[in-house]
């Protein structure tokens, strides 16, 4: 059901006019990542936890639905919204307090991009230890609530192990602010500490803690054809286990990625590579980029003679660099894919040649005409697999769901690594969670939001 | 009320009888650091979480109060059991499963030491990253149970941040299993890691999955006098940023402290750091530990042109290096101070000098005939203070407690960092725990354990 003009009337007073916007307003903007982001009767923009709050009391006490959005960079659906409900934009929450670089913490608003903490925490020469495409956009909101994940996580974990502390609004107003800035806070149950990952379900996150790392040093670049997963894997145990260096990144991508990305980018400079089975773009820093070049390099040499690797280029500039990054970031070759099913799964590391083959099996044996893709983050056994067809086949994404996570769990790996529930991955948390998570899931959400408020309909099954 | 006999014979049914023990038989065994940990009518050894569950399930139909136990290691009465109720020691579940040296993870039985676990990881040049003097008989369901920190923890995060899953053995004696073993693991609402730092008051956990880290490389240690906290600070930030090497231990001792240690266990050659305000333990890894050495001994000299360090003793063998840590770890000196009390705080590392400051002006302002102790881990700012007088006085807990917690949540630090809250901070929480995170820690209780038959009276008020 619709909004009334006098919930309109009301909600819009909370923040001031010039931050509202009514669905007609926002069918004229970008509504992000998911087309669904700005179907919400209403947007508010407020300035403060404090409007947040008063946002939040009133449509709990008027049961209207409330969907928060970061940067909308979210790719399962968990800022999609719908007539009758509010979407909260936090964008105005977009400053940076109490930047300590001796103790190495931050506290950001929750519209503050990931982009602007690096940034800052660069001055000192650190890091949020936390890094993906999406930088520029992606809010600590929404990377606290989706438990963002990335290229670094194998070094320094998800957003989880980055958060010290954060404030949040409760689906009733209440505000729960736990924003100590210390390693060490035990203060009886860590109920604050629910809100990460849960996607807006429980409340909104106003502001968050962040524990910040060393910023790596200069590094060394390159691009190295493996032939098989075997050897990717083994390439990956040396890497981490080098003392020479710092191995910083170590990314995936399957030939059917990396060709046809070199191809359409005109990348002719690594026609040597791409037709490898695997690519994998490593960088690795040490206290000098020569330092991490000579053993990034001896490393290699060492991985060409135990066949683990076939051939390799080192970037010799940073053009070069930039390149090898781009055939691992560059989106372009899904865009003519319009029927694309993105899934997102992890595998210990060491389980991921049988997992690669096993799936592979069952996806030949299933036939009709599908094709996979895989990029993802080897080091934290990662991997975004685009299966798509000529034609649109949203229709089947349960049924391609069977054949990718079947055997996952008994690995000890995930039918959701780090693009969130949402609404994409609802169906398969029904299908695959354990019926006591399920209650005990149920449980929390009615404690903390008993008329079901916040981002209805989204992660918790029905 | 004391357990009735057909409830201790329905009890050690569960376990089978060599695996009970009844008050009698505890009274003669030791409790631990607590000497109320044996307290109980009954202590259970189950032998899996099959039978946790059942021992659960029947309590909870019975309404018997259940302390779960690990190492009794804990320092803040969480173990404390009384009559009434039973302990369950989980010392049975000792196995390690699935210890997967590429991946970089280990999945331990609740009752396995943190010992065993680095022992193993060590195999492979692998740690669990955690690190604390009570390594030899803490478990790792201790552990978890209380977030433990120790000297990694500024480097790897405490235990939560080490935690991929788990596995718990609710109330009501459902299983909640969620051992997952990646890094990137986002199935809904994470209730699993509420058992984390839950102190055993949501129910019981019975095993983990661990990420481990590389180990560190051949160390330095080094002794330093330092002449005031502002030193100390600059000191620590300049370890951390150095890339010669890696600090792996930044730990503060007060001159009290040290002097006393020193004297008492006889380390003469540290005589010429004892008169400084307060000592520096550092321990610096690298490639080689001539590598290690270098580094640190040209960031000391610079340290001593600079002012921060007044006097510096680097180990010139194993035996100095252990005695090194012998004057941080060693308790002799607290021994004959029965009515010392402990607190546990954290404080940011820039903020410390102020605190110390502003902390010695209340504590001498109140008089009273107190003296108190300082050691810590300096680089996550986490403090242990000791007060102690020359007669017992653990009535003034909570009355020292008021000038150790003053501004400490304005600094943005913790009045408990990594001992627990158990049964020793209750009123400290009680006092400083905001309302809206007392009233959630209350609901998700109720919730998770509707009878309030795990771990009663710890942790959450009254």
């Amino acid at each position: 059901m619709a909004l009334s003009a006098e919930q309109i009337g009301s909600l819009t007073a909370l923040v001031g006019a010039p931050y509202a916007r009514t669905q007609a307003e926002l069918a004229s903007l970008d509504p992000g990542v998911d087309p669904h982001n700005f179907g919400a009767d209403l947007q508010l923009r407020p300035a403060s936890t404090a409007e947040v709050s008063a946002i939040l009391a009133y449509c709990n006490s008027q049961r209207i639905g409330v969907v928060p959005q970061g940067g909308r960079t979210g790719l399962s659906g968990g800022a999609a919204s719908h007539a009758g409900e509010i979407a909260i934009s936090l964008e105005r929450l977009n400053r940076i307090e109490c930047f300590d670089p001796v103790s190495r913490t931050l506290v950001a608003g929750a519209g503050v991009t990931l982009a602007a903490v690096a940034e800052l925490a660069a001055t000192h020469r650190l890091s949020p230890g936390i890094d993906f495409g999406a930088r520029d956009s992606a809010t600590v909101g929404g990377m606290v609530s989706t438990n963002a994940g990335g290229i670094a996580a194998f070094r320094h974990g998800t957003v989880r192990e980055r958060v010290l502390g954060l404030e949040a609004v409760l689906a009733d107003g209440a505000v729960l602010s736990e924003l100590g800035q210390v390693r060490k806070r035990n203060e009886g149950l860590a109920v604050e500490r629910l809100f990460i990952g849960a996607e807006g379900t429980l409340g909104i996150i106003t502001r968050v803690a962040l524990a910040l790392v060393a910023e790596d040093g200069p590094v060394a670049t390159a691009l190295v054809a493996v032939p098989g997963m075997d050897g990717a894997v083994k390439l990956c145990d040396a890497l981490q286990s080098a003392v020479a260096f710092t191995a910083n990144a170590i990314e995936l991508m399957s030939q059917s990625h990396a060709a046809a990305t070199c191809r359409l980018l005109g990348l002719n400079e690594f026609a040597s590579l791409i037709d490898s089975p695997y690519l994998v773009l490593i960088e690795a820093s040490a206290a000098t980029s020569q330092v991490a070049e000579a053993g990034l390099v001896a490393a290699l040499e060492i991985a060409i003679e135990r066949g683990t690797v076939s051939d390799a280029i080192v970037a010799q500039s940073e053009a070069q660099r930039r390149a090898m990054w781009r055939v691992r970031d560059d989106w372009a070759v899904y865009k003519d894919r319009p029927g694309g099913l993105w899934y997102d799964v992890s595998v210990p590391v060491s389980a991921l040649p049988k997992y690669l083959e096993d799936f592979s099996a069952r996806f030949a044996a299933h036939g009709a005409g599908l094709r996979v893709t895989v990029i993802g983050h080897l080091a934290d056994g990662n991997l975004h697999l685009t299966v798509d067809a000529p034609a649109p086949i949203p229709e089947r994404y349960e049924e391609v769901a069977v054949l990718i996570t079947a055997g996952l769990a008994g690995a000890g790996g995930s039918y959701s690594a780090e693009h969130g529930i949402g609404l994409e991955k609802k169906a398969t948390l029904a299908r695959l969670c354990s019926p006591v998570k399920l209650e005990l899931m149920r449980r929390v959400k009615a404690s903390l939001d008993p008329h079901g408020i916040m981002n209805p309909g989204k992660v918790i099954p029905d």
